[in-house]
């Protein structure tokens, strides 16, 4: 006997974003941040994970203004940058993903670090006023807060920080958060993830749900 | 001043698998399905996921069998497809997304299904002794299990179901273990996505930490 289910995609979504907002506390965030926290719990299917999202005061209004404006979204991971919903981009942002490129093995060697942070390198012409989405790797976010300490290095308009783990992931977010070289999204603690990343860009992105 | 953090990826594996066998309660699974919970804990950040991780019996040494005779991954979303390390498959393994298909939005019109289901419908050609990983779409999942009570279609070696969220995860996930058309790996309820998804299909692949 065939399986029923729902089959229309805009169904799926209302139900599943009214579960979240019937089960989940989002009081405690402003009406520009609450679609964001939604759209993560959705990725990760799991109610709870708001109480590890923190905002720097603003950061969803100025993140939306940057993509409005046509920020380039710079991502540690291909899982993150394929993720990122095209149609949903205001102006037709760049999606820039530096990982695979040639000679990131050589310079991760020269700077005896791993791949992820390497390819931040490869960032700099892109920097300026982007937003910034790590979803994968601690080092890559690690490695981007030791570029901002040089003055000269350009500053991004707001950083998605959200890489996941068991090594550095809750250090390297804790750290951009006391450092806040610019307006800041993280999930504190282990979890994270491209999955996570990608829904806040793309709730950032447009208010379509 | 810069921060200090390991920049080693072999020894950040290292310390990470270590803290999960330290915290998870492994204890249920075989030697060969060990290292692919640990590793899809890893992916998702989150000591506990292993009381939701289900093997139908001998399905994670059906699936490595597979992988080492060549078998093609067939994968429910691009970024699923992305997070697979090509380095680790045995046998330069095919890996296969077909949600991109300039076909798929047609097909999924006529077949009033969403555009996952529907991209389905072109892994036909490529299903037989194949390693089937959904990560995303409980839609994907559920139309697969349709697909397969016609005795006619191509059996897969085995299937790696995880989708993630709110609506249809949780149904369909139950759907392929009461079913079982093929030897089966799922994370009931909620929980899944794409990067737990890949983490198995990456244990599976290889036996490298």
């Amino acid at each position: 006997m065939a399986h029923l289910y729902e089959t229309d995609g805009q169904a799926i979504y209302r139900q599943s974003f009214a579960t979240i907002r019937a089960e989940a506390d989002l009081a405690p965030f402003s009406s520009d941040e609450e679609p964001v926290v939604v759209r993560m719990i959705h990725a990760a299917g799991l109610v709870g994970l708001e109480e590890h999202v923190r905002f720097t005061p603003g950061m969803a209004t100025v993140a939306r203004k940057a993509l409005q404006a046509g920020a380039p979204i710079l991502c540690d991971a291909r899982m993150v940058s394929e993720g990122i919903t095209r149609r949903r981009l205001p102006m037709d942002n760049a999606v820039i993903c530096t990982l695979q490129d040639p000679q990131v093995p050589e310079l991760a060697k020269a700077m005896s670090n791993t791949r992820s942070a390497a390819a931040l390198e490869l960032w700099r012409p892109h920097l300026k006023g982007a937003i910034v989405a790590i979803g994968n790797a601690p080092t890559a976010l690690f490695h981007l807060l030791n570029m901002l300490e040089d003055p000269k290095c350009p500053r991004p308009a707001a950083i998605i920080g959200c890489p996941v783990g068991f090594v550095g992931a809750a250090e390297s977010k804790a750290a951009l958060m006391a450092a806040t070289p610019a307006p800041a999204l993280i999930v504190d603690g282990r979890l994270g993830g491209s999955a996570i990343t990608v829904a806040a860009v793309n709730a950032l992105a447009s208010a379509e749900e």
